[in-house]
């Protein structure tokens, strides 16, 4: 089935600028995008026909890393860094998501969340438990969403009450995987917490099972220099951080995301760029966390792939415009205030917010011919509007919306979900 | 008359600790704070007895500093920093504020948005227009708020079509403080934009006019090192960037306030603290434009008064919940990657945005016994609340509010507006 779509097209096709289209048309055909049109194409057959006038149409945002079961804690634990905003907040409130009924209460929520702020396409960390996590995918799959979703893999250095063996931690993940056969938009993602979390071990047979089942994997990576330090003493022998995934068969081509990478080595740099891995920046979260400050630019402009988290609860912002703004504002401290690397764009920003690390789905995230079509349409109403260019309609609502305030309508591969 | 609240009580009367008082009940008397009960009082006469149950009730916010006529441009020219910015952007569109049907169309919108946020006291700064300004308090006063308003001047350094002669700036806010004298909690404020925008002889005017009326003073101090050598270079014979103020009998004993305050030399921070002048605080307006960051802690420790301030528009978060966080990220980002200062608390960033830079106005800002009662009823429901302290409940509710979004009542005065 044709659909056409009339509006204000925005996207970033490449990081270095905006494509602004005023009042044209795009024709959609069987969820991806066929083609541009300034003036009304003729002969939709039976199609449908979406005039959204002057409202901007962006494309839909992906939160590339997230814990759905650290959304209720958002803001708790703030005076902590990483491992004691962990031990202290985090894993006694996980714990708690082995209740499915607890579960379901706070997935439904989250899931809604996610829904309204736009992210309609994420990588999300469940818990050590399979019934919990697979509750949110279920959350998620019912408000049409499309992600990658984990069961958490934990048989190292955590209390007793959230620890798994190595082996029930094997044999669980196993079968999230077949529990998650029937969904149609969330795949599974092999979810090892971070090293610290998992014997050497585990990591090789998770390793091996994503290779077996061809499944794309996401972690942790160089959050901290406590982490790294502690990753050292734990694996000794390992060249990086990030030898030890790679060991384990762990960074897959392509398929790989690791949060974080803020203190990385010549050799992290090299393993990262030479796998293909995503590196997922979440400034809201290393802030919150004084953990550091990414070298976004530096990164891009070495060519490692980069994309965009909110990292809740590390993170607070659940939106990704806020967390595009809190990546600008980030790299902007970096350079002005650290004097290293450069500014961060906002054109960069939305670029990572909406294209970035998205190798794991089809291509999507702008609205080139044959892209999916996974977009937002956005009603900005405001006195004086009329003074702005689309861009700086942009601008003022990435810099003000609370998230789904704005958005009115969202589209998930050609389809109004 | 007498009213009695029920709730949850948090407020902060200094700036070391929360005060968290559970299911009490607040006696109101003329306004202000008669007492606080842990049981119902018996005998209320004809007053008013309001239940707010199990949910929040904590100070209404203050913002020390904001621009009325920038709300609708947040977001915009985040790529300049602070001269760029006032010249590409805000002077175009502040001109614009002449029009007073295009003033009262924008400040509307403000108005309600100020309300909304639960700031119901403030100190704005209009535009050079005295029409224009009058209209911002009049919108302000149709929605019960408190505030300082201030009709801008500008007789140098500014383009022409906003720039006055020093006569008529004159004139024209002397006008505007007789067009104020029916207002009920508007106040006029003396507002030179900053020094570069006014000649040596009109801050002397302005000086003079504000001790023969008694009345505060706002302005900008120490920005950015740009401005600083600007001012220098505009009056050389100045001690210091605050000299220039005080000569002109700006910095009125406890009725000054300055924003921003970044680039301090030993005479500034002598002559603020002298003067009891107030400087206010606007992190997410100092990073947007790539400022600085204030030595909040420093500052605070030093014994200087301090205040918090959206700064809209170079600060694009209007609500003060959302301007407590960037507070304390500021803090985090300076203590930790720059080596600078120590971390400001949650405690210390609450007081400063509900208590601080208050001397303009009586005692409020906290449910002391004799401060008037101005206050916010959070309804912060999410399941699994009860597993929250009430503390836990109020850093939650602070970090993940869009503004107000949970506010389910505003008091100001004893009043429910």
């Amino acid at each position: 089935m044709t659909i056409v779509i009339k509006g204000n097209f925005i996207d970033t096709p490449s990081p270095e600028k905006f494509r602004v289209r005023e009042e044209g048309y795009l024709v959609i055909e069987k969820g991806k995008v066929r083609g541009y049109r300034d003036t009304p194409p003729r002969d939709t057959g039976e199609g449908q026909f979406f005039d959204y006038g002057d409202k901007l149409i962006i494309p839909s945002f992906c939160d590339m890393h997230l814990h759905g079961p650290q959304f209720l804690q958002r803001g708790l634990g703030m005076d902590r860094e990483l491992i004691g905003w962990l031990n202290d907040y985090t894993f006694p409130r996980e714990a708690r998501y082995g209740d499915p009924a607890y579960a379901r209460d706070a997935y439904e929520v989250f899931a809604d969340s996610l829904y309204q702020a736009g992210s309609l396409r994420s990588c999300v960390f469940g818990t050590v438990h399979r019934k919990g996590t697979v509750i949110l995918a279920e959350e998620m799959e019912k408000r049409g969403l499309a992600a990658c979703v984990g069961k958490v893999n934990m048989d190292s250095n955590a209390p007793d009450y959230i620890r798994e063996t190595g082996e029930e931690s094997l044999r669980e993940t196993v079968k999230f995987l077949d529990d998650m056969a029937g969904f149609s938009r969330i795949m599974p993602i092999i979810t090892p917490r971070f090293v610290p979390s998992c014997s050497g071990e585990l990591l090789g047979k998770l390793g091996d099972l994503a290779k077996e089942r061809d499944l794309p994997v996401q972690s942790h990576l160089c959050e901290t220099v406590q982490e790294v330090a502690w990753v050292k003493e734990l694996f000794p022998e390992g060249e990086s951080y990030s030898h030890v995934y790679d060991k384990a068969g762990l960074l897959r081509e392509g398929k790989t995301l690791m949060a974080h990478g803020i203190y990385m080595s010549e050799d992290d740099l090299d393993r990262i760029k030479r796998t293909g891995t995503a590196l997922v920046h979440c400034p809201d979260s290393n802030l919150n966390l004084a953990s550091g400050i990414m070298d976004t630019s530096g990164l891009m402009d070495g060519g490692i792939n980069l994309a965009l988290g909110s990292d809740v609860g590390g993170g607070h912002e659940l939106p990704m415009n806020r967390v595009i703004i809190s990546a600008v504002q980030s790299s902007k401290t970096r350079r002005h205030f650290l004097g290293r690397g450069r500014e961060l764009s906002h054109e960069e920003a939305f670029y990572l917010a909406t294209r970035g690390g998205l190798s794991i789905w089809d291509n999507t995230g702008c609205f080139d011919e044959g892209c999916l079509f996974d977009a937002l349409v956005i009603d900005d109403r405001m006195p004086h509007r009329e003074e702005l260019t689309l861009t700086d309609r942009l601008y003022r609502y990435l810099y003000t919306s609370s998230g789904g305030d704005q958005i009115t309508a969202r589209f998930l591969e050609g389809r109004r979900i």
